[in-house]
């Protein structure tokens, strides 16, 4: 099966979460929206009124006849195919509801940068962020860690990976709070090293296909949001 | 099968999307936490470290031997066994991209009141809460509302009944922004009032099982949110 993957070209977003497992798996796929004329094309997708089945945002995934969108639910259905999930259905359920928790951790993240709304800027929000940031950094953030840290794992799959990403824009995004925490969630920091070092993935986060994080995705490194 | 549901006792909250599939179809189940008793078995679990795969957060459900947390993910599961959902792979994977589509939405409603964090009150966060409101009425609202007017929609699903809350919901913190957007989605509202006419579902409305919306609950009603 040739996958084909569309997401915003110049940001990791969500869309990193499903690259990851595609790389990870050697999978075959395109990354659609990359080019200038793929970028139309997604476009033309999220407008388009003859779409049967439309997403209501990216990233979503073209397998065969099938268009599937949301973060969690893409990488439900990649997981057996990939090799990144059982197919059995108490683990893929478990796997599934991790996937849920992470995405609602992700929105978390996204909002300590833009707790007003997404549509404006960061600079039009920055007192009510700086709140926000602090709320997270304090309350949720090792909350979210502590939970992840005693998880039940088994064989590895995508929800590691997507760990993995969580660590890294963590870093990124809250590099003070972050050093402070770490130290108590060894295993999550084991999982993300052994992570990287998986070939596929090494090779990939080396590659050009990997985006670097920057100020207009999710994790971002605004110094003034971070612990002092 | 009889099914166990664990969700706080006192609000309609994420749990009330699965109470809805369940009381439509009919099916065996116990609200645990509305017991006393059941409150402090729910609150163990969650704080439970033998619970092997632990919930982050209510609702859960046990069914059999599986415990099962996150609503989409519970509703997904229990879709095709309540009738509530075709048994094929492409119809079960679209329902299940609206459901969690309808999760972010409902993020999105609980942080108009609560957008700097779930642990602070309401009065501490109002300045903000308005801001957030006024972007969350005129942009994201009528984008999510739009989204499910023209969607697919085929045999009756939880979809369906999860939709039909949203509207219930959004009714009651928004009163005035709703009666000026209604008018823009005909099949929606005709959906919601075909849903409030099931027999099982208008009685459990009638019934003292249906928690009345209130002011610690996701949908809140203060009216200085709401338009002009």
């Amino acid at each position: 099966m040739k996958y084909a993957l569309y997401y915003w070209p110049s940001i990791q977003g969500r869309g990193e979460f499903v690259r990851l497992a595609l790389e990870d798996a050697g999978a075959d796929y395109v990354d659609v929206a990359r080019s200038a004329s793929g970028m139309r094309a997604m476009e033309d997708m999220l407008e388009s009124a003859s779409i049967r089945r439309a997403p209501f945002a990216p990233p979503f995934l073209r397998a065969g006849e099938l268009l599937i969108a949301q973060t969690a639910n893409i990488l439900s259905y990649l997981g057996p195919r990939l090799g990144l999930a059982p197919r059995g259905e108490a683990g893929r359920l478990w796997l599934h509801q991790l996937q849920l928790t992470i995405a609602d951790w992700l929105v978390e993240v996204h909002d300590t940068h833009h707790p007003i709304g997404s549509g404006l800027y960061y600079e039009d929000q920055r007192p009510e962020a700086k709140r926000r940031a602090a709320d997270f950094r304090t309350e949720r953030l090792p909350k979210f860690l502590r939970y992840f840290e005693k998880m039940d794992r088994r064989a590895f799959s995508y929800v590691d990976l997507s760990l993995f990403q969580m660590i890294e824009g963590l870093r990124y995004a809250f590099p003070r709070t972050m050093s402070g925490l770490e130290k108590q969630v060894p295993r999550l920091v084991e999982l993300h090293d052994r992570v990287a070092e998986r070939p596929r993935l090494a090779k990939y986060l080396r590659s050009k296909r990997r985006i670097a994080f920057n100020q207009q995705g999710i994790f971002r490194s605004y110094p003034e949001l971070d612990a002092a």
